[in-house]
């Protein structure tokens, strides 16, 4: 690629605005230009504004950057969107109004039903309602999500069984606090504790789910079928969902089959070799205790998701564990590799 | 009761041995007077012997006993067992052969077809396979065992459900570290990780709770027809295993049926008022968060279950989270509440 | 003593609020009946205006008491203040004026000149101050104060040495997350992490030491003259300061005389015998690896100081390790104790 | 460089000895070529012979390599040494001779008068006691150490103030439990925990430090006379060691010209630019709250110690707070640096 593309972040102050800035630092086609925040850090250089929160220093390069209001005006023709839950409705959908391409983890648009949830290996046909989208919507640009940081986990996990038909799932979560962002979880909270509860997130991966298995069906993504049932859950961990699932499938292909599907799974962006692609978007483990939080999150630079204890299921046919390191392949990483699939696919020009 | 019966600890330099020792400690009915552990240790002091672990400090009136050899010799009718596993086979039926009463913490027994393994709530009337057991092997005593304490958790949540009629369980533990005893789990392991592994725990879980929860017909223990397939986890906590549960049923109670019967839920201990029951065995909690390892532990000094998030199931019918204390319920205090049932129910004469 | 008196607790629905509230149910000489909180919380239930923190349950006696505005009217004579610093100065002095008998855990009388920072055990004789405090601010009641709850590990460590002359005294504290409140300090902050600072706290350790170890001298208090020099630390453990200390003395006792003198230790609540005063203040441990923040926190039910370690020192003479329980010894329970000697020394009628 | 030098590892299945492997992976000096282990691993591949107990997998080229037991024989001209301390005695002397380099990180040599207890940045001129060394052991190799993990972080952030007359030095740690090796330090101990003791960590911290702040004076080392006393403490983080320190000066360049000193430092592996000399090998922070284990340990890929809160101490002159990664810097790293500088000084030939 001649020459990288400007790119913005929305959000820019918070932490997963943090984890874009941190991921973009040296990105080979995109270069960090723009950040927009709330109205109490627009006009403040991007250091005065934030509070750096992730390990390691802030990247040179952005820290005088200046803070803009999150208006389109002369921001870049993609950006990615940290933005708050109580405002990323209305901000998205002015600079997909306005031509611009939102790559966005914000929840908001996410069961929009001409709005693609897409994790690029498994559903990357999904943008292909993008031009319903923007003809119903009346928009040039567009709005592009990514799901939530523990659906993820299931998904990548579930997708190499589609082949076989998946009829139920039974999913349990481990998840570290970095997925409630900062300050989150109180410590007193969480010390030695387990929280068994998480506002909104079995419904978001019960239906995520849904969407994100489902097919493309001439305008519309259809949802899949099966039901999944979720028992989220907050651990001592830092970074690193950990999901346990029970899966019942139409054809038994066996333990063997099953971990041979998932091991040779892959899609579009390992296909482009897109930058932020892992060579392999699922490894498979036979460590009879791994995957564990702290030791695999990051594997594939935290991109690729392990997957261990494939076995038979008393209840149902298989159960497996799958880890995924949910603020690089659960929220900025993902939104990251979204973008690339969109450039390279031809969604948005150079 | 005037006078205290004279009881005996197996193992009582281990952890198991330890809880066991400190339950005992001003028990109305029990007067620890005898201990026996390893070769190693057999001829000291118990306070020479030992390496107390536990919070807090050694009993005043443990430290100074003896502590024997593993063998029947002088010690009293009732002894309870927390002897390695690698052991407990033998010793416990030389117990039993001898005459005397042991109830075990051990895995070794507990799955024989004659042998309790009892949840004084629950399953009071497997005790009556005991004349079978003395018959069948020749002995004067006897072995009553307690299930494994992450099973606790889920037949305590179960029990109640048996009369809508158990299809299917899947279940997800987060277990805390002292389940693993000393030195158990190397702190590298498991400080801000999750380990989705636990040797040998799964099956137990399995074929523990069928066996619970199945009825004694004649002269056996016949186990539940419904399958339950269980994913085990170890956490970062002390203390506090947390089971989350999917069920289906045969009849459907709603919600608000299931809790009423959870939270009514009773059995012999609680007719008989014996010592170590407490007042409710299941208590329902209404806070969408709770409950908490750290938090709802102690419930019942450590002899309650907490349950709570009982909602409906996309899948199944129902699913739950229930909170055991790991080291009372799961282990020495449910041993000490079979002891007391089997004293009340007049097995063994005072 | 035949009827319990009536207090009030100030700051109610906060963590240190809820503290004083589970310590002092059941309190043998003190009825709760007044609570007092922000404008926000006044007129409600207490359970209404309360999200209970602590673990187990909220007393049922004042779930369903009234919140009041924190004004003196028909608050009883001794009210404990667990209120805030940015509003406790008025609070606190408009209930001394009005005639009450504040027992304050908040920080901002405690280095007033007329207002006792009384360590029940250390300084009794300081509350000769009052009526000097009476007289120069025309009250009717009084303020007393507690320290800062790292502060109090160190001075009972520190309070056995004065007879040996101190000298000079570098402390380190390593201390627990409880101490912050709630939320109080982020799990991103501290899971797996050591913070090496905490606001103010340094400066307080540092001056509240030299204070509460100073002399009562005809109408004041004249600060011992030795300085500390302290560093900070927050850790990932809940309840427990562990405090290490290097001291400097006059004459030297050997280690042994040290330890002595620490092991002997006890003051006037121990002559009195007062309802919160542990039988030992200081106990000395000599197992190499003690006290330990978990293990050894609730010794004395959390009021008595665990101090182990007391070697010597190779720049100064002296060296050791203090834990002090820092919600109940290092707040509600340090504030409960001086009520008692309030009362049992007459400043306050029955 | 032309070709790389063949290099060993003694004790290559342990923790340490892993470290080594890791860090010596893509080492553009050094080829790893030959591992050394106990009887029991002498014959198997390394992958056969080894629990790889790091994040991430084992370095592809090492997995199959033989693993040989530890003694000379055809081991390469330089050796790390990663040996327990029961056998490094006799193993490290052993091989030095038999004209190998042992680069040893065990504790067994460090205080012996002719054994360099070499930290690169500070006292590089240590080396020219290796004459001495050979001269009087009759070897044609020799040893060279590195210090205890906790010692480094205090002597890196002292090594500046040698120029203003080091007089006392008052420290406390708060450790890793990585420092311990596996498995180490039970879960049960340090959850939620302090423990204030390190079996002979303290002692030495004390003696280490004078040894490696000492002159190199005619064919000694001189030890620096200035006491150190420490107070070693465990805490539950993965890797980092914090150590708060108090200094005596005999010169007082104030708290700017302390920081500077330390932010100016720099040595002989600076000026060579060795491969694993960090830029910076101290980093000064103005940040209040840091340095903090989990945000910091990484900083110049765990080569650099961030020193923060350098402020004036009440009782000495300044105090400061230093962490340091404890398997990098503070072992393995470290050894691997000084075996570069004592190739670039030429004591080893190419």
């Amino acid at each position: 690629m001649e020459k990288r593309i400007d790119v913005g972040v929305l959000g820019a102050t918070g932490m997963v605005g943090q984890q874009f800035i941190r991921l973009l630092e040296n990105h080979p086609w995109f270069r960090l230009t723009w950040l927009g925040a709330s109205d109490r850090s627009a006009g403040k250089r991007y250091k005065e504004a934030t509070n750096w929160r992730l390990d390691g220093e802030m990247p040179a390069g952005v820290a005088d950057l200046p803070v803009h209001e999150c208006k389109p005006g002369d921001a870049p023709p993609i950006v990615f969107s940290a933005t708050d839950a109580s405002v990323a409705t209305e901000i998205e959908q002015a600079f997909a109004n306005a031509g611009h391409w939102v790559i966005s983890n914000s929840r908001n648009h996410r069961m929009d039903l001409d709005v693609p949830l897409l994790v690029a290996e498994i559903n990357a046909e999904h943008l292909r309602v993008l031009p319903t989208q923007q003809r119903l919507r009346g928009w040039t640009g567009g709005i592009v999500t990514n799901p939530n940081c523990s659906t993820i986990g299931l998904v990548m996990g579930l997708a190499p069984l589609r082949q076989f038909g998946i009829r139920k799932v039974v999913v349990a979560t481990m998840q570290a606090v970095s997925g409630a962002g900062y300050p989150g979880v109180p410590s007193m909270d969480i010390l030695g504790n387990v929280v068994p509860y998480i506002g909104g997130e079995e419904e978001k991966m019960q239906t995520e789910t849904q969407k994100i298995l489902g097919n493309f069906d001439a305008d519309r993504i259809a949802p899949m079928g099966a039901n999944v049932s979720a028992h989220c859950n907050r651990v001592p961990a830092i970074d690193g969902h950990t999901v346990v699932a029970s899966v019942e499938l139409e054809t038994k292909p066996g333990v063997e089959g099953l971990k041979k599907a998932m091991a040779e799974f892959a899609g579009r962006p390992q296909e482009l070799k897109l930058p932020f692609a892992p060579e392999r978007p699922l490894v498979v483990t036979d460590a009879p205790d791994r995957p564990q939080t702290r030791r695999d999150a990051l594997a594939g630079n935290g991109m690729t998701v392990t997957v261990g204890r494939v076995r038979e299921c008393t209840v149902f046919d298989y159960k497996f564990t799958a880890l995924v390191h949910n603020t690089i392949r659960g929220a900025a990483g993902a939104a990251i590799l979204n973008a690339e699939l969109l450039l390279e696919e031809g969604y948005v020009q150079r």
